[in-house]
């Protein structure tokens, strides 16, 4: 059986370039880039150039990134190791409801060390309103927090304009946005009024276990981790060349074929949703087409438990997923889903795209899905 | 020219075996663990049952094993998590002057929120006097920290005796143990006593960008990270299934091979020793033999700069270290040389043995170091 994988978003297949290139760099350049020796000293160099070049990626400096074990760490790092190190400045932390686990947990977190969060609600597309975001603004704010692209979702805000008007009423608040989803599928926010970003590398075809964080020069930030004195002391641990490595070449792909691969989810998109009406399915979009990332498909289907379509998908071979992989084995309706006040929440499946995905498996997929709904129906009618 | 690398406590080279699984595991058991569909199922079902072979080996429960990114995040959870959900039973933490930065780092920091900590000295050898511990016990004490094998001296600990008279004065005391350098090498403490341990995959010919933290069934212990329910809610983040099994794989060779190993070691050591005397090097053992890890020899060289010494043994493609990877960049006298009051701090180098060192190679290396601390002291007295 052709299996046709439509998970993404959770995680996305690594590439065949990348392998080769992590398998290599396993071998060649094992040596610790702490080392004194001139072989640790050979992969230092390595690193260096690695975070040189995501760096200008970024359009940042190589001393304004660092290498964490993954999006959630760097996400951590950011409203923890932010708000901990700026409390003298305010208590007050406003982000979305939205966000991914990693951001409202964090925050949540830091309600038991005394701060007050506040968690703004979002529109039925999903988006935040400037406006109202503006109006919590306190005199204790000290750091907002804005994802770039809904992982569940796919709806994208306009952090530019987000963190301008924020840097407008105190140019002292700290804007971060978890921009994980939105790297190697998106155009990225410039990074101006933006002082930290998360990038995870197994969102793009690198390997898991590695991500990124970018904080400007200059914010004030307290670590996670204690311990050597790698990367300026803010994240200690071996540094792990091979993945770091890995990422480099992930997201240099990723960032050249972005035009290519953004203008083929949208056409895989379309095709999808156009198939799917052929087929004669009702559905409703969890987010408008023209605010989202065309990577992420989430529709509601009226009448349909989505775990249920997943399992029936599933043993042809697709792959589809009810929202995010870390909440999903919750089995209950995402906090994304609650926020927009979905139609369909019970009905509400995902189907995010990689790189690879082509235009006959998803039209496929479309077809089945609409043999299944109907079986499935039938079923829940009788 | 031949590489001989003795840098293997700061890295060992991933071991072939290991890098034909891990890069067959990037490929076949791509998806999320946390996925619904089948296809994350499966790798979380492998998940399950890596985590159980790696409990199995030390003796525990896979309910008490968790993932983190590296044994500098292990020794930070165990100290950060169980200080701080313990906080109400009291204040003070106990640990030892020659800990890994991770652990020693992790105990400062927490002196800032409020801990009170006591950190012992050693004696010459770099042992603990456990009488001494003891006697510094209070009823405040919650966390005593002792490493199983120092990684720059190779010393090793009685860690079941001085955790079973530790919880002979309480038995409510959390004892933690770094044994990072001790899995696969020595002959690891039985977990009667120890409630904590932490291992690092890349030490043993793993990979980079994996460990294990062990926390015993009914501890109590704080996150240091928050986000999806992964592990327990202990430690989220997307788990890196293919990292685990190279762990896995790694850990179950070393076991396997490890009386093999440890004699092999034992006579290597020897056998440098030896060379070096017959060359006539006049050296100091930082730490004696029988109370070491025959991975790890540190010695110290009257009128040498171990800098210089690594320097010159590097041209001839010879990797040694003056000490921890985590520190050497600082360029001073480490934390454990100036703890066990090394006759010769300026000149303490250490060679560190992998499972693949060879005789000749250590017999080629005492040659050469003999004839380049000849022309280092030619130099020096000049």
């Amino acid at each position: 059986m052709q299996e046709i994988y439509l998970d993404n978003a959770a995680t996305m297949p690594i590439l065949k370039e990348v392998l080769a290139e992590i398998t290599e760099t396993y071998q060649a350049d094992y040596a610790n880039p702490s080392s004194l020796h001139s072989k640790g000293y050979e992969v230092e160099k390595k690193m260096t150039k690695s975070r040189e070049h995501l760096a200008k990626i970024l359009g940042v400096s190589a001393s304004e990134i660092f290498f964490t074990s993954g999006g959630t760490e760097s996400n951590n790092l950011a409203i923890l190791g932010i708000a901990r190190a700026n409390r003298q400045k305010g208590n007050h932390l406003l982000t979305t409801a939205i966000e991914h686990p990693s951001v409202l947990e964090a925050v949540r977190h830091l309600e038991k060390e005394g701060f007050v969060i506040e968690i703004l609600p979002v529109d039925p597309a999903g988006r935040v309103d400037i406006e109202e975001l503006l109006s919590k603004i306190r005199p204790e704010t000290i750091l907002v927090s804005v994802m770039a692209v809904n992982n569940e979702t796919g709806v994208m805000q306009d952090i530019e304009a987000i963190a301008q008007r924020v840097k407008a009423v105190r140019c002292d608040i700290i804007f971060h946005s978890d921009c994980v989803q939105a790297f190697g599928k998106v155009r990225m926010p410039m990074l101006k009024n933006v002082d930290s970003i998360s990038l995870g590398a197994h969102k793009i075809g690198g390997p898991k276990g590695i991500g990124l964080f970018y904080l400007k020069k200059g914010i004030k930030i307290e670590a996670l981790l204690f311990g050597g004195k790698h990367q300026s002391g803010l994240r200690p641990g071996t540094e792990n060349y091979p993945a770091v490595r890995a990422f480099e070449l992930a997201a240099e792909l990723a960032i050249a074929g972005q035009q290519q691969h953004f203008i083929k989810a949208e056409q895989i998109r379309q095709l999808f949703l156009n198939e799917l009406s052929v087929q004669g399915v009702d559905y409703r979009l969890n987010a408008p087409l023209e605010l989202s990332s065309p990577f992420i498909i989430n529709i509601g289907l009226p009448d349909i438990r989505a775990e249920v379509l997943l399992h029936a998908l599933e043993t042809e071979g697709i792959y589809i997923s009810t929202g995010s992989a870390c909440q999903s084995k919750k089995n209950r309706i995402s906090h994304v889903i609650e926020a927009i006040r979905a139609e369909y929440p019970e009905g509400s499946i995902r189907l995010s795209l990689g790189y690879q995905t082509s235009e006959a498996e998803v039209r496929q997929t479309a077809v089945l899905m609409a043999e299944k709904i109907k079986q499935l129906r039938r079923f829940v009618r009788k």
